[in-house]
């Protein structure tokens, strides 16, 4: 389905912002690696589960009806009008979290979402105004962002000289005067953000609010246990989607050593590859307590809106029952407790 | 020769028929991986055997010519008006078990197979009568299929919206007029089939016959355990022919770790992807043994009924007993001693 | 240059000639497995050897000018009238030795080979009286051929329906009034050889004969420590080119296991794939003493007679020297010390 | 960016001259496995590193703006006219060490090369001739060949039949008429090069010079522990770009047990396959303190002289700079700190 979805969705973007949401960093080798990663873990099934399996759970105190969380993405409304409401509207019909982008292309307060993502931008007084705002929108989790100290070069980008269409800005920076229009995004980024961040930095921030901190980028396990005497209280393992480092390893071939280091004492999340239901329980059998999607909630946006989005939600958690169903677990622990075998 | 062979059946049968037999789950990866896997088993060959072989053996009690039965396949009168009848004759002209498919499209009775395959419906009255006519009916051993708690979506079904063709039906479950025309084949399997099966049904179905019981589609070592100990009598690894959980592991690369969990306590049979007479030996070499065979067979009977079936089955046996000959093994025992190197 | 070479002869010999030469057994996976392992492994050179290298060595108690003979090679009139005479000219030219083929096209007497091959035909007598012969044409060794205790369906050669062209014999057992015309290689093959053949067999031929004795065909550890248990004085580590069981593991990959057995009790001669002389250094890194050759000097034989087979040996020992020179091996023993890494 | 040089200048240079260029050895199986090689190398970031990245370094006492020197070059001449003059003013002006070539076009009093390259030439008078002007002209540290026994058989060349161009010479041993015109560069290698070099040859050598010496060649961790024996006081992992032994294993993989056999005793430099700021962060992951790169040099060469090779020397800073922020390193050491996944 996911297939036919970005074909429709390719079809109707122009072919720019095509690039801008389908593209990785560099070759986009780590694009490519990340799926055929994925597609390298076979799963050993269960059996006689004695149950229909329900997916729900609860990841960073978020109940929700499958582990699976819609991941920020930037300036949705490159992609239908609605944006950000469109999507967030799919998340609620779904009963996913939704995690509003700090680039995102409509204000926080518009969007209300579950939870918020900030990268580091230079002017950590507009950071901590963000923080204060997500905290009154009634966000319940900060997805803080570490592996984009710098913008990584996109090739694809680079060739369209993409900047943001007309009328699409970073929304939540406009009251303050801080977005910018014209350039390419390239340089707006790197403009904006501060590549010098650090482990100072997050105790800052840590200091700061008292919603729970999920660190989003963390790929070696030397860091994940870091961050969690930093006192973040989850980690997301992601390589940006294969947009940061070209290069870099799978993110789900990181997952397992990530869960080694860290034990249960904090939620895992998974970024970066899913595509679909079995992807889901794949990433659960290695370690993750949840997901992110992004690009397929990209296509369905593209294609059909709110329903569009709604439907790539629910195509996800029929395959994820089904994949539940047929490897004989009842629940997310029970996936969790699947062994696989590499190819 | 199968390949050939496998081109004929498809010249001859409807495409959407062609489609229900040959294709898989998804997007039939595992389907593809369970022949990769086996392709990349090597033989190593053993040296001045000092006889020339014989590779019958028994399984399930049964005597057989070679470690080889007929897999359970549902609605067999697809590919050939003697359906079922076809392939029993040309079992019994072969010397192999024929294990009779619960959803078969002839009537147990009819049929007299060897062995009988149940899955679960939610009916279990129907199961314990199914399970009496397959005793009256001379059976000496039930296949119960485990890795069917739903039927996995499967593409080219969907997109020819298959259903069964004029005239056959699941002949076994008529008298009890539980047999539905119309309908896609999945729709009609879900509605029948309990979703919820559990270990505890097992102990229930074990304490109503003293037929030996094979446990079809076990792929998890925790479960090969836990079902000698509920009582099963032998084992079958399977995943269905790729036509269950699409992302599953092949099955030859399960069955060492299925085979060192039970020890020599039961037998092990080996499901899915076998297509010739050196897959047999592969499978005997990592711990099986004996083979289902099914997909060859359906060519077969498309082709040319019962000779077209007995012509599979000879040329299964003339390719094993070459194989054995060249790996220097007198008989099966011998096989199942052989080493192998994965390339 | 081999593959050039391979295509003039491609070209100049008639179609079921070329297949029957070139093919292999089954499907050849084997045929191309054998290759591919060959590839997979690269050396790790030394340096500053401080002298040219020379790999004259010593096999059988035969000296000679590389770590290479020639293989025993059927019918090698087949391919040029001069057959087997010629090939025997250029090994002499070369400084290595000739290994007459059990199923030569020309008598002992004639070629009076280094070495002598044997199958083992029903008729011990027969058998017998070729070891005689051997011993009066002056040969100093036997290779004893174990891996043909049934000829391997070659699809090619059925396809074909392939026979000896007018004029080819066994010449061997022309005397005996054992070759025959007429029918196919394989008919005749299975016909002569004896499918029993035992450890026991080797038994009473080594007590009927002072020759060193090679076993050739020897895959398993457990049969290596075996054969010098019964007398054999080394071993030929061969899936007979891809010729007998497709499915067998590459005999390069069998090679560093038969040594790890044998130790340095035995010497070992690895058959098999070797195409040039990377593919020799390959070899002894990975345990071998030396290696046969087959192929290749088909290829030259049917392009020039003993001028091209000789200018196969003299391009291989060329390519051998250069890549011991680039490896900082002066001698075999060097070149046995080089450490392998499997890319 | 490199592919697209590359292609620029193959556009631009006779054919012969690009193939000297960009082929190597054999089949150049070697050549192709350095490039996947590295490409099966991913990296793991880390995280918060709180400063820019600053990828200055030392290697051989020289200072430099990154751990990147520029490879010896044979006949630079052949692909511009300012030949060395034109690399070694590109390497300044990025802040890089230049090696110039013992075979290099022009002299070294000329070029004033921060290190000089020998290789072994019969006439050891001529060796320590051109050590005392390169010790005169100012360079600070030889790189001292040790894979080039004789020069491997490059098909590509055999084709061309190549010789040097007009006016291309090898310009140091010009004042001495040791330099030849005509005759193939094979030819004229391998008259010059003594094929006995051996260890006693480096401690003559060592005797001999003050100036630091970097052995280049090395790739079997028991030769790197007898160079720092013998008074190496660097080494350099190589297979010459693949231009030499074609089946030798590629330089990265190799790189990780030289530098564990060393420790941290001496520096290592990796030179065959790097064509980007990611391969240099792989191989500083995987062991080494600096790179050298030759090939895409001669592509910048080729097309733009000085500005040329200026401009991949930049970009190459460039990328090394992004993939140090996004790894998160600051520095060298923390590069050479990272975790590394085989793919």
């Amino acid at each position: 389905v996911t297939d036919e979805l970005a074909e429709a969705a390719k079809a109707r973007l122009p072919r720019a912002v095509w690039d801008f949401a389908a593209g990785g960093a560099g070759a986009e080798h780590t694009l490519a690696a990340n799926r055929a990663a994925f597609d390298r873990v076979t799963l050993v099934p269960r059996i006689l589960a004695g149950t229909v399996p329900d997916p729900a759970t609860r990841l960073l105190g978020t109940g929700m009806t499958m582990p699976v969380a819609v991941a920020p993405i930037a300036y949705l409304r490159m992609y239908h009008p609605d944006g950000d409401l469109a999507v967030v509207a799919a998340a609620r019909r779904a009963g996913v979290p939704f995690t509003a982008a700090m680039l995102g292309s409509h204000a926080i307060e518009d969007v209300r979402p579950d939870w918020f993502q900030l990268y580091w931008p230079h002017d950590r007084g507009l950071m901590l105004d963000l923080v204060r705002r997500a905290e009154q929108a009634g966000c319940s989790a900060l997805v803080v962002t570490v592996d984009m100290p710098v913008m990584a070069r996109r090739d694809r980008d680079v060739r369209n000289r993409f900047t943001l269409p007309d009328g699409v800005t970073a929304a939540n920076l406009v009251p303050a005067g801080r977005a910018r229009d014209g350039g390419t995004v390239a340089a707006h980024t790197n403009a904006l953000f501060d590549p010098a961040v650090s482990w100072a930095d997050l105790d800052w921030l840590r200091s700061r609010t008292d919603l729970p901190i999920a660190l989003k980028g963390v790929l070696d396990p030397r860091d994940a246990t870091r961050a969690l005497a930093a006192g973040a209280d989850a980690l997301v393992v992601s390589n940006h989607g294969g947009r940061q480092l070209d290069g870099a390893v799978p993110a789900i071939a990181a997952l397992p050593g990530i869960r080694e280091a860290v034990g249960e004492r904090a939620q895992i999340l998974l970024d970066s590859g899913v595509r679909g239901g079995l992807d889901v329980v794949r990433a659960l059998a290695l370690g993750a307590d949840g997901v992110l999607i992004g690009r397929p909630l990209v296509w369905g946006l593209s294609v059909g809106g709110t329903d569009g989005a709604a439907h790539v939600l629910g195509s996800l958690r029929d395959e994820l029952c089904e994949v539940m169903a047929l490897t004989g677990c009842a629940t997310v622990r029970d996936a969790r407790a699947l062994s696989t075998v590499r190819t």
